[in-house]
């Protein structure tokens, strides 16, 4: 690893919070090869539009004394299509969730949205409104790694910062551990964040191992005879950190020695949602419009309740209830502060159900087949809906597809953001506005690319998708799979595979053909733990290990 | 095959139509063992409500000019659950259900109804009650049987008639070719239906061959050389008749010498709907209460469309479309009619997916894994939902376990026709009327027997179940299934299993006494064919090769 740079938190403040794009802004954002293709074909039919939405966004503005909308993002970890928003598959999984469920009514549900396989590439997708795999993020580790979101990414938050938001990120965060990473160096203007994702806080106890979750790896599980390296398991990890723009990160609550517990996890979990309360309070009183972005910790959970209370009683099944409360709260506080009307409130999960942990989690495979890390579309397509009282049809659904991505184009366009999108890169979102303010059938977006990691591994067009085939294998040979008909995945005709290999393989080239214009850029690296300022000595030691090898 | 009768039509009608059951109306109906043990823990709570329960169902009827409720139940063929009555499920499958979104809305949807694994045992425990294998009747085949429901079953169209409903049967019937088993001898006043079930109807034609669905079998598909019997496959089968009470059955619509096709099926479809509308509006005329049993042949189908109307276009869900614009069409009769609010509306599946012919079918395994002729939840979890706006409340939801069957006891006790429910064998359904005015965790049921054909497959007991293990096995080492963390029943858990093991075996043990103690009875045997005054000279000649057989 030759790249590292130790900057000082200064140095790499201006660095990132303001990257500039290099283009210019009147440039036309570059997307993908296959949006161009769409584009070739509807782009006379979708400026018409567009300058139709332009008016009808100012006439919600008008109708709101001036004001762009407030935006508050709730994103959770590794619950399924189905399992959320539904009450009558609240009855196959036997756990509730009234308040998602009164949400879906109240606004949009996006029966097609994709995301990325797993944690970091779809919040990563999310921020950058890129595909993970040009930015160089895949699936982050759970122990040291000194890599992570590059700042030279421009991030959502970014972006709606220099549009005048104010801006703030609670909970799970997973772009890396090194500074450049931090929320607060990517454009938000607090953060409080776990410095790592969650599990090496909730799985790596005492309480997971007693739980049946982590034989062997707790200290207490195995004797000890005959172990050499006593730093193969993770050990002095940094927990959870607060810090202003361009400061400083200080860990919280923990001290040096301590050892982690459930306690001190759910401990966690309450304060980040008391937190996002108070973000919302304090946000809301400032005259600037507002993007809170909130990412909790649960239902990520390795240890039974006490008491379960959900009828499921599994341990990620019943966080989902617990969830399912917290937002109703942060709904509630909407209410009360008066700013529900002008507030866009995106609800969704990251990608599908932790399937390792079937079916003692509770949560398990559902309409789609597979979960997290997984191509299929129980691995990237989960529950979303979306409130904007001022301008989203309560009660609507969307079948178009939406990529998790198009969420960055869409809320910059709304928020009247969109200059200062950079033009020197690929864009994978898209400007879904019309979809949202016109109801569905206004979609832009009849494709997706599912990675893996680097791995291209599914490409999807309308209602079929292809399993891309092993390189040198012919595309006409590889299986293609009717969604409407077998929402499974399970089985290909080769009738269809034959006539769609030669256009599917077409959407590839022009993927790729996009990537050799604009190469992928690289991912950040660094010395882990940059930029803390009370670094506990186990962390310390943590880190000078991890940089021997380095 | 010795117990054939060659009864004449007038004296099996006797037999039949007027079965009486033969122990005093004042004693307890005998049901399974199971519900003796929840009652021995339930019984004086159950009495108590039961009491309440029958003055709130003399308040509705005195709301109602001290009318009974009529009854419309409306029964579809394999369609598994998930795929009707859930807009944001019409989003995976591709075919919408609109009015049966709806008319869940204004009802009960019953998350937990059970039905027997396919056609013939599902409508037979409607009918009678009674599991099917008490009655000898399984799956019952495409061509001549001379089998069917027994004249010694008391069937719901006879118990309220006897309470003094007017009845009628239109659709689908499937309950065997002998006269005492045709509908208007079982307790129908007037019944329009095929004499068998619609394979022979959909599947064995020149367009299904076309379609891909049966090379080989229709003559046109391969050469005839070499081909010596002429009559193993299917030949002459009589089609749709009618007739009233006691009377003989008339083929319609069909001449000596033509060949079945599917413009013919489409055309009989369309008729039912028709005669079905027809009778609504002959049965609201009249002083009394009705019973309109409607069984549609679609979604049952093997041709593709002209023109798909769905943006699935599956052979057979695009055919549910087509059912839920009758259904459609059911309810603005009964609005019309002016009788929408005193008239129960049951509308469900049969049993799941015909999975033999996804994905082509569009339909295809959704939330639980399999489909027709499993005993897993796939074949035997359905879509139900049930409307009576003078006594169910709109948009309600239950939780509770159902079985088909229970729909016989509890539309008795409703319509005030218990008395007539024999006394003299088991009957599995139970009343669950309490459920239906009260709402969920109001139910009498945790149980469910699931055979396929004369095999005890599966036992359910709340959210666990066991799959049998062979004859021999020790009951110990059979899995066990947490459904709610395991709904497609892929994980069973050795620790559920060991525990309950002998818990499920004594279930079984309590089931299996109860037999002992009312034997099985035995299936209608008898020349197929009977009481039907137009036979087509084919169908005698079938008759005639059947019978040398026999």
């Amino acid at each position: 690893m030759t790249n590292l740079r130790a900057t000082s938190a200064v140095a790499l403040a201006l660095l990132t919070v303001f990257a500039a794009p290099a283009k210019s802004q009147n440039a036309p954002i570059i997307h993908d090869g296959e949006y161009d293709f769409l584009r070739a074909q509807y782009g006379d039919v979708w400026d018409a539009q567009d300058a139709e939405i332009d008016a009808r966004l100012k006439e919600i503005r008008d109708a709101n004394g001036g004001d762009r909308p407030n935006i508050l993002y709730m994103l959770i970890d590794d619950v399924s299509f189905g399992q959320m928003g539904n009450r009558a598959l609240n009855y196959v999984t036997g756990f509730d969730t009234p308040n998602i469920n009164n949400f879906a009514a109240e606004g949009m549900s996006m029966m097609r949205m994709y995301t990325e396989p797993s944690c970091t590439p779809t919040r990563a997708a999310f921020l950058t409104g890129r595909h993970p795999v040009r930015t160089g993020l895949k699936e982050v580790k759970v122990a040291l790694i000194g890599e992570g979101l590059s700042g030279d990414e421009v991030t959502l938050a970014e972006i709606l910062g220099e549009a005048g938001y104010n801006t703030a990120h609670v909970g799970k965060w997973h772009q890396g551990d090194i500074e450049e990473a931090y929320p607060h160096n990517q454009g938000f203007d607090w953060a409080a964040f776990p410095l790592h994702q969650q599990a090496q806080l909730s799985l790596m106890t005492r309480e997971a191992l007693q739980a049946n979750n982590m034989v062997g790896w707790h200290s207490t599980g195995q004797s000890n005879q005959f172990q050499m390296d006593d730093r193969f398991k993770p050990f002095g990890l940094v927990t959870g950190v607060e810090a202003e723009v361009g400061g400083l990160a200080r860990e919280v609550n923990f001290e040096a020695g301590e050892e982690w517990t459930q306690a001190h996890y759910d401990e966690m979990n309450a304060r980040y949602q008391r937190q996002a309360l108070e973000q919302l309070e304090r946000l809301a009183g400032q005259d600037e419009p507002f993007f809170l972005n909130y990412w909790p910790l649960y239902p990520i959970n390795f240890v039974y309740p006490e008491q379960s209370r959900s009828r499921n009683g599994g341990f990620m099944a019943d966080k989902v209830e617990v969830v399912d409360d917290y937002f109703g709260e942060l709904l509630a506080k909407l209410e009360d502060l008066g700013i529900a009307d002008n507030t866009i409130v995106v609800f969704m999960a990251d990608n599908g159900m932790f399937k390792q942990y079937q079916p003692n989690s509770g949560l398990s495979e559902l309409v789609y087949r597979g979960g997290k890390l997984d191509h299929l579309e129980g691995g990237v397509r989960v529950d979303a809906f979306i409130r904007w009282p001022s301008g989203i049809e309560a009660g609507s659904y969307a079948g178009d597809i939406f990529h998790v991505s198009d969420f960055f184009t869409t809320l910059a366009n709304i928020a009247g953001a969109t200059e200062f999108i950079p033009r020197d890169r690929i864009i994978d979102g898209l400007n879904q506005t019309a979809l949202l303010l016109e109801g569905e059938g206004n979609g832009r977006r009849d494709y997706v690319y599912i990675y893996e990691g680097t791995l291209l591994r599914s490409v999807v067009k309308g209602n079929h998708k292809m399993h891309l085939p092993p390189p040198g294998v012919p595309g006409a040979a590889a299986p293609v799979f009717n969604l409407l008909h077998d929402p499974r995945e399970e089985r290909a005709l080769v009738g269809t595979s034959l006539w769609s290999g030669a256009s599917f393989q077409d959407m590839v080239k022009r993927h790729e053909k996009r990537i050799t214009e604009f190469p992928h850029l690289p991912l950040g690296k660094d010395e882990p733990y940059g930029g803390i300022e009370n670094l506990r000595p186990e962390s310390e030691r943590a880190r000078d290990v991890f940089m021997s090898w380095q």
